[in-house]
């Protein structure tokens, strides 16, 4: 394997707002010269398939402001600071959906877009749910929608699931 | 459903990098409240799979600066101004491995992180390859390295293959 390493020499935050800490550092690449490398800082995340006992399958729609659209993602979020991540999806699920769930297993985590950010995000799948009251966010709002695995996989195929995330998650668990 | 759209009053370029450009919006949410939404303007981007005459699926070894890990990852890269995302696919393979496609597929288009950026990714299923000469960008080092397809399902199923839009591409190609 060739030397691919590249080598921090100096970082600055150069952008630091509500959500996003933008980093810009000076590198030394593999043949010694030197390159900007920019970057967003992040806490990581957590993305969860949750199942009901009668085997349906819990997404939520939400307005992604970015991409101006409605998404049909699975439950998901940011780590809280000290948080771990199956804590994460506890909560994250029972916030967005309502649903407790009893079970919950890692199935792995993923790098969104290793090229400008460390945002990894550790999915899960939920078993044995018990159905609560949702509490999101105070500037989150979504719809709870329950579809059965052959609906899920026939939006997953047609692009009407089109969240690389949720889209990940639901295959790698078997959906 | 709900009324769950976002309405933009004022958009304001806060930081204009080499490869970042981050905005912050001003909306007004679906009760009337109003938020601020932090977010990058991305070009997208395309990601292949490259499938050699002898069913090997070429994949591409870097290192991603902001996880300071090598990676193992289809041949992606971003859309250049104006740019078709077929044409970019065809490129970015070439430059990245050195293989010249004859045919390609589209698979689907994801959105990696919708939460932050308006990144879209479209995926592609490249067959009939000829080896010419690789030619990455002055500064991007990488390591062509060909692969089973039951070492790729291995590899996706213990982590090895952690990026999403490569995991997502592979599995989506029925690989």
């Amino acid at each position: 394997m060739s030397n691919l390493i590249e080598k921090s020499l100096v970082s600055k935050e150069v952008f630091k707002g509500n959500l996003l800490n933008v980093f810009s550092d000076q590198v030394e690449l593999p043949n010694g010269k030197k390159a900007s490398r920019e970057y967003i800082k992040h806490p990581g995340a957590v993305a969860v398939v949750p199942i009901t006992q009668e085997g349906k399958i819990v997404l939520v729609r939400q307005y992604r402001y970015p991409i101006g659209k409605l998404l049909l993602e699975v439950p998901a979020g940011k780590l809280d600071k000290g948080e771990q991540p199956d804590e994460c999806a506890l909560r994250e699920l029972e916030e967005e959906t309502g649903y407790v769930a009893k079970n919950i297993k890692k199935i792995a985590s993923i790098y969104t877009t290793p090229g400008f950010t460390d945002e990894i995000i550790h999915l899960y799948r939920a078993e044995n749910l018990i159905l609560s009251k949702p509490s999101p966010d105070e500037d989150e709002f979504l719809d709870v929608e329950l579809y059965t695995k052959e609906e899920i996989k026939e939006m997953i195929a047609d692009g009407r699931i089109n969240d690389a995330k949720s889209m990940l998650a639901l295959l790698l668990a078997g959906i």
